[in-house]
């Protein structure tokens, strides 16, 4: 059972963001269906091992893929884009557990990975649910 | 009460988003500040009356503001960019009143306003629930 600072961290990952000039088939070609498979790996050998893991289509960051969500309930949510799977996925992973750890989402900037400081795409205020706290 | 194809919808507004080289101060002077003006009196004039209209201090949108964002439990969320407060709250609240008339918050493409059409900075999947019926 997860706390009310560490509730369930969803990371939706964008499988059919492409890079530059990727063709759109095959699709396991795609940038984003390799940061999937990467972020999957890094998870499956033990990082932000409580992150739930979902693949998404499209986040509407196609501009600028790869990209990925960050979702709890009551914590901002965060869309990171310009992502390259080759190099991105630990660096995604290390936000996501300071961004389950932190209580209303929002990781302190100056220990956020680089690729994190320059790559937000948006984000978005926790939802308030009826009875719920506001969060922020 | 609301049922659960109308939740209730949060129409969060960047109160601190500029448009070109708009100045810092004062406050008031910015196109978010005046965004959130003209929102709420489009509401007031009965238009999405049932939107709940939130002030935010940035959605990290600012290299494309205007920006705002639609959220509601059980609905993909949607960041909404490239905003002028002279010409698009009027379009806004038709995309919020189509979002919160939609069971999972995705109205069909070609109903939406043009300026949402070009102007979706990024979409969020619902969050999952511990319990809740996975909306999409």
């Amino acid at each position: 059972m997860q706390d009310q600072v560490n509730p369930v961290v969803t990371l939706h990952v964008c499988v059919t963001c492409r890079r530059g000039d990727e063709p759109l088939e095959p699709k396991d070609g795609r940038s984003g269906f390799k940061m999937q498979l990467a972020l999957a790996e890094a998870i499956s050998q033990g990082q932000a091992a409580s992150i739930d893991l979902r693949p998404a289509e499209c986040l509407s960051g196609c501009k600028r893929g790869c990209a990925v969500a960050l979702v709890a309930p009551g914590k901002w949510s965060y869309v990171i884009a310009d992502l390259d799977p080759e190099c991105h996925a630990a660096d995604i992973l290390t936000f996501a557990e300071q961004y389950s750890s932190h209580p209303t989402g929002v990781p302190a900037w100056s220990e956020r990975p680089a690729i994190v400081k320059k790559s937000i795409l948006a984000r978005v205020p926790p939802i308030s649910l009826p009875g719920s706290e506001e969060a922020a």
